[in-house]
């Protein structure tokens, strides 16, 4: 097995589901070591599990590490070459259901343990806090577009120094991390901040599918808002920084 | 669109009251994810705004990246050069002033959820925990006065070593970060730590103006304090890193 | 005395150790400082232990700095070289059960104020939320593949970019003690996340001796979990990194 | 006002009272907006107190920044060389007792909000979990070692590797931070983790003068120890250093 884009994207996204679904689980189920360790618990666990995710997908070939289909478009559309789509998107939505799955492994005895449906479908797809189609819908946008302009600045910081060799290996994947740390502590009130479609729709179809004790519904009627909001918000983002000439 | 310093501090300081005033939100809404999640979410919220603001001031064409008019007013003094403050003011209070927007449309559904005035109030501007006019006064002028020798440190660290290059490109906005986390969770017990004339003002304009359920005051008796006594904190440290002579 | 390979591993595991084992002490035994610090507190500290266990075998002359046995089986498994086990695995098992020496101690007058014999094992070995011997041994087994992906992974960062040479010195330490902090957030929930027999087997071995007051069962029959589970994870994952050719 | 070596220890261990007593009495005092905000809190806002320390020593004129008399005694045991003992130590304990003096104006309205004596007094100075002189002294020593050890082992992470230019500028300061911050976390939980001996002497003094609300008694009985047992805990693992030839 050769390393390659598909499959970095692929093994990246799954490490970024395990470690991001992974903390929702321990917070959420019943009799977990880490149960009610509340919000600072879950925000930290998700910036590490992008931080590690794009470690391991370089690893596994792919240097770009976008793990999401939105920072994909994102940067398509600012970069006006939108090659990378067809190849990326499928890896990642293969990679987030793998991901998922590990998550039901690791958690096996706590998923019969936990009685409430939606504390089990909050471990796999995101729900929002109230449930409100618009006010849903911006909030996925305008989180996306913070996550579109941070991972942007991020990657000017990284090439604006040349002559000091630009932001060190290993850095910038962290500096990520914390970036999307930020978001959840800060946007991520509203909907749980899916800001990745894949990161929704991969365990979402994984709940549909795995045999969970009393699961309760996948809630479909909820899954577009975090698939189109997140695409949307970071076309708007990618054109925007495109306007600015960088 | 070119960058700017103009747009770089506009873009930066909305970004840093996007993800500030997202984390109070997160907090202190009724029915968000992360609400009673506690100091150490808030402080660490405030801490990365900061940081992603820097790096976002950047690319926007803001090399220094104040974000705040204490910090301007600070190193004018340090440096006795004043000729920055007539085009980084106004473009800080904008930016201030559209990150507030910003973040009253990512919590829309949780201000009419969210019964307390002063709780909505709170999303915007600062509020002492004690109301005493003197000793606000002291808090703010102190913690702003450690923020202005904390940058100059770190700044000092940069230029101190140039045979190894300085602090790598991409960390020292992420030190300052940390700085402002410390400064929260050390200093901000008492006033909420504004330290920044524009992240009190603009924001409380806006709650003044923007169309909020149930809002109450704007408490406009207060808001003097946060922007003169950071100024004023500003102006002191400024003057005495510049007495031991850099 | 010189720096050896040997004294390094023995040095950095017991120093891991003292500060993960104490970590948990001072969550879990009663009257302490951190008494029901929660999750963060346990997982920070022991990510924080890595780092400085790692600093410390550099120190005492292990350039390698695995302190844990399911690394160093990692590495065999992935290099194809199996030299260092008879050497670093009783250094390092000597290391942890020195380190819970240590603990013991540190906390000395809380042993007696703490009532529940569970509390005070959990000081020393990890115990299971939910005792199932096939999912617990999976949950082992899983956490400790994230574990040498995560490493692997990290290293190939530090390694990939020659001509900026490499992850800076002293940040590779802080990385992979961040991987142990994402770990014991999002996989930690289970079982403790052991994932190294020494940190649990060495411990256990301490609280079966030391004099503890009504101190109860050392729990030998879940013993073997965290120590054979690791391992089998261990090699299993350094297989699968060696598969795609680094 | 030149930068010179007492300078900046005086003005560099004022801000690291400034900021670690700041954040107990946020978190301690009463109505603070960081009441009861947890170990976490506490913990980071040393480990942040640390770093600023030291940056803040180095722009004032120590390169050394040691900022505590037990890092001073720990380094001229290493090295054999007790030079800078009679500058450093004396800049340090007025440099503490300047720092509490700057957190009681920082909190002024909420000392007599603060009921508790008890309270009150840990602003300022340490006290034992349990009193116990015998396992207090040894919590102290112990937890000295761990930080002495520590620093030598970052020390020689940005030594070793000249080839790589040692650890950048900047991150020394944050690295060392985060050893505080984990012994705060692992160690601090029985005596309050001192280990320091102007930490606790410079405060204490503050505490008997200041003309502070109900404070009750300075508590010189156990003064002693977080003098003591550090100086000591310094002295062996210098010793201890220095034999291991590095």
């Amino acid at each position: 097995m050769q390393p390659s884009p598909f499959l970095g994207e692929l093994v990246g996204t799954m490490i970024l589901i395990v470690l991001g679904n992974g903390v929702v689980s321990n917070v959420v189920l019943k009799g977990t070591k880490g149960n009610s360790g509340g919000w600072i618990v879950i925000t930290a666990g998700w910036g590490f599990a992008v931080m590690i995710g794009v470690f391991t997908a370089n690893v596994f070939g792919s240097a770009a590490a976008h793990l999401n289909p939105a920072v994909t478009i994102g940067f398509a559309v600012l970069k006006n070459d939108y090659s990378l789509l067809a190849s990326f998107i499928p890896a990642q939505l293969i990679g987030a259901f793998l991901g998922a799955v590990f998550v039901w492994l690791q958690y096996l005895p706590h998923w019969k343990a936990t009685s409430d449906p939606g504390a089990k479908l909050a471990c796999f797809a995101t729900d929002p806090a109230i449930r409100k189609t618009g006010a849903n819908f911006l909030s996925e946008f305008l989180a996306t577009i913070m996550l579109i302009v941070g991972i942007v600045a991020i990657g000017y910081a990284d090439s604006s120094n040349p002559e000091k060799g630009g932001i060190p290996p290993g850095v910038a994947p962290y500096l990520v991390g914390l970036l999307v740390w930020s978001i959840g502590l800060s946007l991520g009130g509203t909907t749980g901040y899916a800001i990745n479609p894949v990161r929704d729709l991969g365990p979402r179809i994984a709940h549909a599918i795995l045999p969970i004790d009393n699961k309760g519904s996948s809630d479909w009627g909820y899954g577009w808002i975090p698939v189109l909001a997140p695409l949307l918000g970071a076309a708007v983002a990618g054109f925007l920084m495109r306007m600015i000439a960088l």
